[in-house]
């Protein structure tokens, strides 16, 4: 898959709490960092998400705010993760920071290059990286149903959504594809086994 | 009108589901896609939305996330548009792509050269357009209340605002208009016939 | 401080709304304008905000939308801020825009160039620039625990958040800080009489 969000981080869901719209569920990654994401409850249900579940969590570099130097506010985002800055991509208007975290992980910034300037950011300049509950995405991992008949699409077909504990289900747009007893292939692409290293390309 | 936002999405409420604080507002298109929007039930009350009122659903380019490909995954977004990548316009280090929907209206979504050259995306490219459903704004119509005074300003002077079934109310920003019993006239831009076809510049 | 957010709004807290999972909070500043947030509830506890308290609102440029001319449509955007284009930042494919607000504040927008075009938008063209609720975060002002020890990191030693009535704590990221009585002092920057006037650089 390729998901054009510079920052998405694999983790496990650790807690969920519903409301009567919406519902709060955190993710923690293997690393140790935990990430809060504000879904609707149709969503929770849709996906099935619960305590245990794999995840991914998902967020544009564009909602992602920079704290830097001191600071005699404490925010509201329920994500703050603090890190190091470690490059730059520069344009006219706009600047991508990166941000390494301590973990290994790099969480990626869309800011003003103004704002590079007045913050004076530089490579190794320690910052944190605010982004709000509401503002991440969460995927699941699909698994097949046994049974799903081949060659079915699963954007248009929900009924071949689904999961079980041994198969993975890969689906893929607008192109036809093969299920098998053991998952998925994708003929000349890479088959059920490399489901879990999937390139995340976003 | 003009609306700097990149997608406007014509369409009536088909749901709104209320809750203590947010509501949820699902929009259909006349091309039949759904955009389901999370707001706040202040604002439900104050724009009056009920099942079949028009709106338009307004989402902007940075909110939009792509996913191209194969996927193992399945994402929370409420919102998941699929279409073909119709154009380009690039920049340093954001580029604006274009996704045609098959009911002919195009999406767009602002993201980064390095994602798009991550995904691998040319014009043709099936991708899936992701946003949540907390980050749709949505309009309604405003119409005239019958007795209104000319020159009032809808901004300013809210009781301007409201609406009857046969009277398209026009508002101006920071200049005067005229109300007539027809609806209101904008000397030497438009007048009341022309609102329903008003352009959506953004 | 310094924070890569464009729009930066210091005011006092004159309303919170709380729900089963959300909160709306709303921020009056010196020059009356209003701006109402959505935060988590354990965001609303954890800062403590209740009415009266300092506080400031934050919103980056990518997530105001900007309406020119007439319109017959009201938007469902809890902050819609009347004001003038002031001034552009221009790049390939997005702009920033500035606004001047009558009461003397600037808000930053980040739309295309395309929809500065499509838009018209000169120095003097009125808009009005929307935001929603749930993309703005709110800072409170940190102040000093008594007997908090000196050095310590508020980030990664929460104990040290706090506050009294008479003294100011400031935190810095990565690097040892000085409490004194009368506040906080970082050697060779600034001392907590500076406080109050802590540039907000983003």
């Amino acid at each position: 898959m390729g998901i054009s969000a510079r920052n998405v981080f694999k983790g496990k869901v650790t807690a969920v709490k519903e409301g009567s719209i919406n519902a709060e569920v955190e993710i923690t990654t293997s690393g140790g960092d935990k990430i809060v994401a504000m879904l609707t409850d149709a969503s929770v249900k849709s996906l099935g998400l619960s305590v245990g579940k794999d995840a991914v969590a998902v967020i544009k570099a564009p909602w992602v705010t920079l704290l830097s130097g001191t600071s005699e506010y404490r925010f509201s985002a329920r994500n703050q993760l603090k890190g190091t800055v470690s490059g730059f991509v520069k344009g006219a208007v706009n600047c991508q920071v990166n941000i390494a975290l301590p973990g290994g992980a790099t969480v990626s910034a869309m800011i003003t290059e103004e704002a590079v300037a007045d913050l004076g950011l530089t490579e190794g300049t320690p910052v944190v990286a605010l982004f709000k509950a509401s503002h991440v995405l969460l995927g699941v991992r699909l698994k097949a149903i046994p049974g799903n008949r081949p060659g079915c699409d699963a954007w248009q077909s929900p009924p071949c959504w689904g999961e079980s504990a041994s198969q993975t289900y890969l689906f893929i747009l607008g192109r036809p594809q093969t299920v098998r007893a053991s998952g998925v292939v994708l003929p000349g692409r890479r088959d059920s086994a490399s489901a879990d290293s999937g390139r995340f390309a976003g």
